[in-house]
């Protein structure tokens, strides 16, 4: 199992994809796009928490459910989310509008959008756009441009499982939180999987990748994650087996897509990644391990390279994880800072130092059991201010 | 019941308080003080509910469970927290000093402190100035200046019940959030009241004011609220009527410190108000005011002046409050923005404008019942961040 070089969505065998500039974002870049499998595909689709949820998300939990799909049309610079009737007819009119674009039902088609909150989708822009999208086997790294908002840079993946392929895209930045807690993400593989096997592995992959991100703690109302299995490179090996090799693949590459949305956070300079070890349950852990990724004051601490693990500390405190201060050993940046209840002593410059590197890597051991869980953040900076007091007007 | 104009903790009949510069706070200003009351007092406390709690705290609840006290003796620029053995032994040497210098005994004395997570308190300091510590009827207003750390202004109420008085004090700034999610407070009253209906009432206070407070969703290991009561101007009236009395003065005295707090905020340069009403039960309509004025995004859009209400609808939807997005009314700055599921008509740039005041009310209807809740939060400023980034080092 390896990582493809320049790896992308239309790694896997039969999966091609395009991008146009329509308008629809400020910025006028790439903001639609097609990704499209000629052979059919069992699908899978997770979806936000949010009681709130856009009409493209209300849309395609509705096409997914039949576990088959053949095709994603996703547009950035509009959420068409709180939107009303009129948000639900315009996002079947872009699914429409792609299904006619690709010659297939329009409940094969699944939607996507992302952007601001509240205003109609410019489905003028897309009835004139959508015919020029030319599809291609290199057409997955303009599809990633094309879904990025506040994003810096494209977030892609290929796994190379040996029998068969995973990629992916995915796009994050702001507004990014567990539970479904996170953005775009669509996923493709020529393995040849059945839907529920597919949607139970993509469950217990996002559980350890997506679902460990924070950059915010506010959960969008658009966040969707899809995958789609066109069976080219034939069935996974029959058995335990198999299906572990697929699974391994699939959280290998979700992991790598939650880990570069992290990185990228709206304003972020460098990815905390915090490792919770000897917990009582995979939950403490994960619990701890998020709101330690997520508190405010630990972020704004690693930006300003403040070795201040009392923060920390104070974190797992209150993350509802079963602890004992006495036996809980903390590190930062590998430096030993508290053990046995009490600050260790360090070299507070040094440490310092160590945490101005674009990876703070922070590890707890609880010493309670034998659980982990890893979650990654960001640090909190000016510029996330800066982004978010002037997104819209 | 009104409030008293330049009231504090020390208005209540027979308080007194004082403190002193004891060099513990970086800053060099007044960082140790004392409350006392010559009378006994019947007390309560409420405390943190981080697992990881302080020195101060583990003492104060032994101290504070017999319903009496007599005393608090605070500092500021030291938590004493994850201080291990080290930590409580010097938290028992502060009360001792306290007492001794009150003449009373220690289990009378409640201790707090507030500072930097890690570090041992400097109790040569507090042994060294505590017998310069002046009491006073005015000297609330030096305590109220003493437990402050990146607190802007003190924070001091007094209300004037009629037959009794409520005073109070609080500090607050960072690492504030809900379930007491505060921050210090000390609160007095010459009312004539029972410990266990002074420990329900502070519970019912606080459930409507400090656990309605967040700026930054951390939650410290030092979060105390005491309150005193020492009888001096005689029973509350029998019976239900007083009892209600009673909770009144103490939740409005409870709310004014709180919105105080909000106010400000570390860096904050507005205050958000958020009404919800309408709510199924009073726990939907207090988590739906609670997420929507600590959402990250909506204090940013705040801070920018940006009606972007979307995101205050996806707080909502994310907080676990029952809703029904086309029941759902908003409105900013009392103008309506959202309803029957979508966007209102409205002015932008004159909301925009009214947004710049010092104070953003948010009011959300939800149109399923009779509950309502009033939260309280602030703007996200790049100034937070240098103020978290650059706190120790």
């Amino acid at each position: 199992m390896k990582a493809i070089p320049d790896g992308t969505v239309t790694s896997p065998k039969g999966f091609v994809a395009g991008a146009v500039k329509a308008g629809i974002k400020a910025s006028g870049g790439l903001d639609l796009g097609i990704l499209f499998s000629p052979n059919f595909c069992m699908a899978a689709g997770m979806f936000t928490a949010n009681r709130v949820k856009a009409a493209p998300v209300l849309l395609s939990q509705q096409h997914v459910a039949k576990g088959r799909a053949q095709a994603v049309v996703v547009n950035a610079g509009c959420a068409n989310a709180c939107t009303g009737d009129q948000g639900m007819e315009d996002a079947i009119e872009m699914a429409q509008l792609a299904a006619n674009r690709l010659g297939v039902i329009r409940n094969d088609v699944l939607v996507a959008s992302t952007g601001v909150i509240g205003e109609r989708l410019p489905v003028d822009r897309i009835r004139d756009k959508v015919g020029d999208i030319a599809l291609s086997r290199e057409g997955g790294h303009d599809l990633a441009r094309a879904i990025m908002t506040t994003d810096t840079r494209p977030k892609e993946v290929a796994i190379d499982a040996g029998d068969f392929t995973i990629g992916g895209i995915a796009k994050g930045s702001g507004m990014i939180h567990p539970t479904l807690g996170t953005m775009l993400a669509f996923l493709t593989t020529d393995a040849a999987v059945g839907p529920e096997f597919l949607r139970e592995a993509l469950r217990e992959a996002m559980d350890a990748s997506f679902n460990m991100v924070t950059v915010d703690g506010d959960t969008s109302p658009n966040d969707t994650v899809f995958i789609l299995a066109n069976g080219m490179a034939g069935s996974v090996r029959e058995g335990a087996e198999g299906a572990g090799v697929f699974q391994q693949a699939l959280t290998v590459a979700c992991g790598a897509l939650a880990r570069a949305i992290a990185a990228d956070g709206e304003g972020a300079t460098r990815l905390i990644e915090v490792t919770v070890e000897g917990a009582r349950t995979v939950g403490d852990a994960r619990a701890a391990a998020r709101t330690i990724a997520g508190s405010p004051l630990v972020k704004a601490a690693v930006h300003g390279c403040d070795p201040n693990w009392g923060r920390i500390i104070a974190a797992l405190g209150r993350s509802g994880c079963e602890m004992d201060e006495s036996r809980v050993e903390l590190s930062l940046c590998h430096v030993a800072v508290f053990a046995g209840g009490a600050a260790s002593a360090f070299d507070e410059a040094g440490l310092s130092a160590a945490m101005g590197g674009s990876e703070v890597p922070i590890r707890v051991r609880l010493n309670l059991g034998e659980h982990c869980a890893v979650g990654w953040g960001c640090d909190l900076t000016a510029e996330y201010v800066t982004i978010n007091s002037d997104y819209k007007t």
